[in-house]
């Protein structure tokens, strides 16, 4: 039932993002909390639950899927956070960043090394 | 020297995606000669050849950004094609789509899961 | 649980699309049968259950950013199909696409015309 | 004649947008005239003057394009007021952006439910 | 008045694109006459009616801007025909994707490239 | 050898941006040195060192491609700067932008408007 995926999501976004991932949930809820509630069900309970894929190779398709889409700064910056909660390097993220250069064009690749910039900055990460 | 790019280029490229990548190239090189060169010296010469991050991983990245651009179907069903050939297994792939779905929608990830159904039947994979 | 939404999903893609609705499931679960699943629950079992906008105007909506995306001609002409089971008009589906040209210019615009174009000739409805 | 569309076109945004509207034609007529003039006559006098959809359904369709395209803050959030304008309420206009998810992602429809929230907080809506 | 927005508009078009775009004009006339007539009116009328760029520099701006937005093959094809009409050698059309390489990447470019080879050999200019 | 490329690339990115140009190098390079480099050797030393097309055809390629992106401000901004220095002048680079309106629409053609009105503003040039 439906409150198992909210728990198993919500148990999952703390784990990976923390107070950070409540901040963004509770930012949207008191707007849109059915949506708040779907990420929590459908991205956290049942996405990021998955098997087939370890969270650090999930957090490179993150990175890579939102450098793409562009115009998604606040998420960038969310997920290259994540990304390190779950063990990628700075180094990996930046390398991440660099390869998406030939598929997507350098405006985007340098919004998203911006996102990194700003990640590392809030985490006290000399680059 | 650009030459060195290159034939580091052009042999990573085969390496990576043999014939495929060769015929990608030629198809190139009859109307944008330098473009295809481009895409040798700096796709493979410099970007695929750096480390950083394994070609597995760097294929995680590829497919998903081409996922996300959308509208690029022959640059996605090729580099799912390079993504069997460096041993990201059929189910990692598909999972690295899954994945895409909450950041990108069902639209393009369902059109990123037809790509990997036309890739997987090129090589005669059953899923 | 799970299987409720399922359900629901399934029941109401089907009385959306039709058998229409079921081929493209059934595309997908071959290749990707979790995401086929992920559709059902989440599109159709979640968001399409929901009070708050009748079908019709759950339509343009899907209509219109579909549109606006790009690239995702079979998602277009499909839910254009579904737009005509639920009772929007072809002139109603034509005209939210005319609305959408200041929005995303002629070039998206008019490849949402061919899509109504196709669909309302798969049905034999002259325009 | 020319004027009949510019006039037919300001007269719609009036009593669309009101001082909101002419403050987004004033701010770009400055550095682009012909282009505000464009706006007007195009998107109001042509369009917004056009039968066939109703106002909540175009502001329905505008919400949803401009929520697909990403990166058009500034037009989603005059869109969202002028969709309260039009009658659209709040909970509708949280449902069509919603709808969206499973279309265009949740990167992008978050970043819409924050332009519902600037917009609603902006006529001192709580949600 | 509106007549000579048209007048003008077909006037330019055929100047530009001669039975080519007659064809896209009547193959979209059949399903939304209206989106069709606002094609002849502002695109050609009005836009393609402007001092300001000759036409060369327009269709360079064209072609760029649909490499960018990637799955409009059927325009980029159309306005790299009319480029040709307007004097754009095929070095300057290739030159103009290629250009666009760092800027959108080359998932989008390769895409151009392709729609240049086919306007070309549509025209029978080996490359 | 690479060092050719990123001499010529630093001059021409010098010649065109000036310390503007030094700047985005600089802010780029603390956080990913390498991307810094490939956009000097390959945006500059290959791409903006070609023959084929003049300088103000390049940019006004550049701004067309960024205006269809979207979400790519800081780099509009900043390639409107360059375009001014080799020599387009305002009125034709503001009609460059209103030259994407119908291919674009209205959305990112008004973002791109207020990058050159920011841009123009950081000139002292009066509009």
């Amino acid at each position: 039932m439906s409150d198992d995926r909210y728990e198993r999501g919500w148990a999952r976004l703390k784990e990976l993002a923390g107070e950070d991932g409540e901040r963004v949930i509770e930012g949207l809820r008191d707007v849109a909390p059915d949506l708040a509630r779907f990420v929590v069900e459908f991205g956290y309970g049942d996405i990021y639950s998955r098997p087939g894929l370890d969270l650090r190779q999930r957090q490179i398709a993150a990175i890579a899927s939102l450098t793409a889409l562009g115009g998604c700064e606040p998420q960038l910056d969310y997920h290259i956070r994540i990304a390190l909660n779950v063990g990628l390097t700075p180094a990996e993220i930046v390398e991440t960043i660099v390869h998406c250069a030939p598929f997507v064009g350098f405006a985007r690749t340098l919004n998203a090394a911006r996102s990194a910039k700003r990640a590392f900055a809030a985490r006290g990460i000399a680059v």
